[in-house]
């Protein structure tokens, strides 16, 4: 069942490493088909030699398993609550990508200070609070994506793809997963080139009609940037 | 027609893959024919993969296409600026490669303080004022064009073959377009060292003369570097 | 004689160069066959290029030579030494690998700021105590392996498998020689992110509670995470 | 004639590229028959691609050409003046790499704080005084060889084999071109590490003892690293 979602699942985790996101098994996508309630997810711990879209995990939003041969990725719970709380996204990557990483380590949000962050992020992009003691020994990977969800009470997850978990690492997500690879790619460049930038000018800023014009020229109604 | 300017442009925005200054379609490269008064330009929001000359884009210096499947680079407006402006230049080259644009996010020119600088630019590669909220909202592509050229008042475009973009990225030029792409790796690898010499003595600085004898061993009437 | 072991050795030295944690002949894997109290080690000043099962050394644990061509890594001493006081480890990897020796060379512990750090090793990654001048002018290299031993007088080298040797280079060890280089990698990676976060945060830090969750899923035997 | 060293000359130019130590003609290498007093030189500014050891040229210790159907390197005056007082090196190599560039371009000497560095370079890498005005504007080439060599009055060039030339770049050197690229790649990986060490802990320093043993294990007639 899913073949095809399946398949994007499978060449979107192969992706990952091709864009040098992840070492080992330090990674994970997952694609949804909003029409039936299913969630397709790479397993758990299995390396990306060789994996093959029968490798993957079909799953409904309660997390209960409907196909597979492997346990999912342990980071399941934390994709099953952000695909019910955000309700276009079609894919969903989680990478302990070097750059990202490093502001989720610092606990810090990558402020926009140029138009390749305007391009896809329309503002800051978020680092969650820490998680309190209770929510880590509890249901840990649910609470990461409460905690998730909760940062984004003020912010539309479709203008801001991407999120950084306090002392973890990335989440980003898109219209399907090879969209939310794109996105994990794009935070991972503008981390690094801001890291780079704020350590040249600490102050360093960009004006709200900077913001607006790089964002809207690629989306929403008024969109002129491609074919 | 202009079929080996589209060859040559083609094969320019494939250098920006192969030097390592651009990924996904983050950046475009263009020639002129200046006796036909006509520019050639990569399509907008194309993949570079399997990008061929015939996809190229022939326009005039008013804008106006003139031969092309697909709409010219979101960015055309700047470059017929500078066509227009900087009369000696034949290429032009825009990325938004990490190490120069980390000094355009933060709103810094990159000063000489080493003779890899001083061997293609003859001093320091300025950063330009932020653009007003009307030059933004207006036709800004155009007007980044402008606040180009008003940088560059006091500034030889050909001793200063490159320029950054305030919280943007940078532009580059030359002789053709290959030599614009040329012009870009030096300025991407002047951007990293120099990022780093600062770090190591915020105060370092080079003497003119030093400047003077390594940019003038290469051009001019009096070069004596290369057979 | 033990066949299998150097070839497993051989090939953890090869991966050393695959992971890109090694240049030239800068680091060495071994392993130890328990049962029969023998190691196997890498060859010493011998290229990685063309290096097979064969050229490894075999020893006995007070270092007699057993069987081989070459002189054995000049490195033995410090690998014998943890076989003797680490006793459930199976290999043991050297580098200098670039963001560990950074480190080392700074005499600075590598603190746990992030999960990727609390999945392999169970707090701080530490820093030896200088060598005295006896040290280093007696039997140096049974010194370097002393000093690591110190280091961990309260410290369960099974869960903190790798150390920085002060001005010197790190010591990684696993369940055996590829664990051993797996460990090495983790060790480059989060000795690369933390020295970033300390950058954008010097006071940033993890919880005890997360430590503890991300470690105790990974390792132990309320391990959930893989298959 | 010199067919041997032409073709380790070349071989050791084409290094330059296999170790990232050089783009485009950013680099040359040298090598000198001490028997016949004669140096071969890569020419000046000519591609690497399909470089032959037909393209190197050879002169006499005062520069006069011998053979050869191009120019040689604009660097050949520096090349001749160390071989004029560095009696014992065989090689010579200069590079914009950029590490060491950055370095340069600081105006600071790299320290020894870590094994790395003792294992090749006996003491601090050092950096030249500037270069008056008299010397820029005079045989500047020659003049760059001179404040090497003035650099180098109390030091020995065959335990210190490099050097970084103010507000320029690295030169290096060893017992023949290939021994030379080597130490050129030590140096590019030192620059590197003790950057960021120093970054790390700015007054982080090794003591002479552990110099002292690391080099002289690796060099002189107690060394007793390698076959």
């Amino acid at each position: 069942m899913l073949e095809e979602l399946k398949e994007q699942v499978c060449r979107a985790n192969l992706e990952l490493v091709e864009h040098g996101l992840v070492i080992f098994t330090w990674g994970n996508v997952s694609g949804i088909d909003r029409s039936k309630g299913l969630v397709v997810i790479k397993p758990s711990g299995v390396s990306y030699d060789g994996m093959k879209p029968d490798d993957m995990v079909v799953l409904d939003l309660d997390g209960n398993m409907v196909e597979g041969k492997y346990k999912p990725s342990s980071d399941t719970a934390t994709h099953l609550v952000l695909y019910k709380n955000f309700k276009n996204i079609g894919g969903i990557v989680h990478t302990h990508s070097e750059w990202a990483t490093t502001w989720a380590q610092a606990g810090r949000s990558i402020p926009a200070v140029g138009t390749t962050h305007a391009d896809y992020f329309y503002g800051e992009i978020p680092c969650t609070r820490k998680m309190t003691d209770e929510e880590i020994k509890g249901a840990y990977e649910l609470e990461t994506g409460n905690v998730i969800v909760e940062c984004f009470k003020n912010l539309n997850p479709d203008y801001v793809p991407g999120v950084l978990v306090n002392n973890h690492a990335p989440f980003s997500w898109g219209t399907d997963a090879h969209n939310a690879v794109h996105n994990a790619v794009v935070l991972e460049e503008v981390a690094k080139m801001t890291f780079r930038s704020l350590h040249l000018n600490p102050n360093t800023e960009m004006s709200q009609t900077l913001l607006d014009k790089h964002f809207l020229r690629k989306h929403g109604k008024d969109a002129y940037y491609g074919q």
